[in-house]
């Protein structure tokens, strides 16, 4: 969301009356008492948020930012939508992998192909990074930019989660929309920075969470311009890695991408960390947010902090939850925190 | 500029009425039947440009194209700014090598450095590319990337054109400010594609230009996430290439950044040439515009297309003339199109 220069004036938030802004064409509900984010308890979390948003956008307060520098990033998977137990676009390359099989008869005796063709949960299960890099490269290269969304579209339309029998874009937390929607309301810049394929997010982050391609900053594969058979221009995707965005890669590409640094940041594993302290860095008011999944009931339950399974996707290790306790991270916990996870209960 | 997806009704706009939109806080002239371009004189460029937005905005027209996908590119040395006799840049980094000088006594002794502290003028005229790179990596890398904007940003603030004696923000094309205003107005999203460095584009983009720094898409350096004596995290610039945004990087950078294919680019040079290429594959309406410096007086005049001078900094060669006569790009000419050049008159 951008703003006229000469437009700054926004309105001073109470804690009561958090809402959205005027001036924005968000809404008309900027005096509305109404509780911004009804899917939260009432807890340390839930009022840190609103009071973050209270600091930042009072204007006569010590805390307040300009509506440019309100810029707040989520980690996606397992911070906005669930990734048990397995990330949605390892699926995605599985399925490729059977799919682009007739063409790639080589695939049927070649590993780790020839796993994910016979349909060996055991050794897919024990698929090292390196494993799943050589899927990914050869499903999601070699087709120029416009397919290759194209293909995702169709498969995420179809796609669903074996657990809720549901497709995966149904699988994001109604609290985090809660908080990405105040904080839009109140000027905030959004953006999603995942550790997965930027190129994946974007054929779905306007449609669930309202933000468009350009705010999607995520791991990249090289693209190459060149001439299709009419003569026309296009980008080919190449099997090359330009941004790996985990770890130092996050704060690396944020300000790559926004040549700013966040105000608010969500993660939930040590892929986060390092966005985390950037955001912490910069002084004046933060926040940071690691979202603990806790819930194996109504969700999953995975750490290792706090004697939560170690499982293999998203990491949330004692380390991290000792450098968030020690610095002022709010953990949210699914458990007690959110008072619903899904938007269909 | 973003928009709400609830809020895409647009005025339909008459060419005699093009004018700033509703809806966006950009102002309130939206009946305003003033001339939208006063810098430029009728012809064939700027009956194009309001015919453009005319079309993309007409809600019942065959031409219409939601906000959300009307983005435009603008290329910045020779097309937004002066970039004669050198780039703006360029007289940075020899600045620079002067200042750092005394922490690098060897430089005395190493070419290309000691041209520059030598002010051997004829051997900097002889520079190659990799002279140049060679005084960019040693002058712009291995401090933190707050340090070296506020380096820039100081620099900026004093330093001055030869022939007009005046900052070098102020040799902006007074025709393309207003062609950025119409354009944004009428709810297109804005980019700059340079070649130069994003980072130093980046320090003067909002208060030259309007556009934040996530508006500004071009060359960069790695950085890397480190740690400074405080442990804080820092984002440290390294000596080494990420993009190369010039010729086939323009349209590959402008999808990692955007996710979409502009509607409308802005260049000058064979170094926008893909970029131009790559928006007319997009179908539907598109402006296509190339600025040609044919106007020794009030600006310089080079080419070599049409015989113009063949120089080295901003290149426009007969080949790009006749593949945008061929293919409906306009070409501007300072000299006829333009009445005014700079807004100091």
């Amino acid at each position: 969301m951008q703003f006229s220069p000469n437009r700054r004036g926004f309105i001073s938030l109470s804690l009561g009356a958090i809402s959205a802004l005027v001036g924005q064409g968000v809404g008309a509900d900027a005096q509305s008492n109404a509780d911004p984010l009804p899917s939260w308890n009432d807890g340390p979390a839930k009022r840190r948020i609103l009071e973050l948003v209270g600091e930042v956008t009072n204007l006569s307060g010590s805390g307040y930012v300009p509506p440019a520098r309100r810029l707040a990033t989520f980690d996606q998977d397992g911070t906005l939508w669930v990734e048990h137990p397995v990330y949605t676009q390892v699926v995605f390359a599985l399925d490729r992998v059977v799919a682009l099989a007739p063409q790639h008869p080589q695939w049927k005796t070649t590993e780790p192909f020839s796993a994910v063709l016979a349909g060996d949960k055991a050794a897919i299960a024990k698929f090292t990074t390196k494993d799943l890099e050589a899927i990914v490269l050869a499903t999601h290269t070699g087709m120029d930019v416009e397919s290759f969304a194209a293909t995702v579209r169709a498969w995420i339309a179809k796609a669903k989660h074996p657990r809720w029998n549901r497709p995966y874009t149904d699988l994001v937390y109604q609290p985090m929309l809660e908080v990405m929607r105040l904080l839009k309301a109140n000027g905030f810049d959004l953006y999603i920075v995942t550790g997965g394929g930027q190129d994946f997010v974007r054929t779905y982050a306007e449609s669930t969470y309202g933000l468009g391609p350009e705010k999607v900053i995520g791991s990249a594969l090289e693209t190459q311009y060149s001439y299709n058979a009419r003569g026309e221009g296009v980008l080919m995707r190449q099997p090359r890695l330009l941004l790996n965005n985990n770890m130092s890669g996050k704060p690396e590409d944020i300000y790559l991408f926004t040549g700013r640094r966040p105000l608010a940041a969500f993660g939930n594993s040590t892929g986060d960390r390092q966005m985390l302290e950037w955001t912490t860095a910069g002084g004046g008011p933060r926040l940071r947010m690691l979202v603990l999944h806790d819930d194996a009931r109504r969700e999953y339950a995975y750490g290792p902090a706090l004697g939560l399974p170690n499982t293999k996707v998203g990491t949330f290790t004692q380390a991290l939850y000792e450098e968030a306790t020690a610095n002022g991270w709010i953990v949210a916990s699914m458990k007690t925190d959110w008072r619903t996870i899904f938007s269909f209960g």
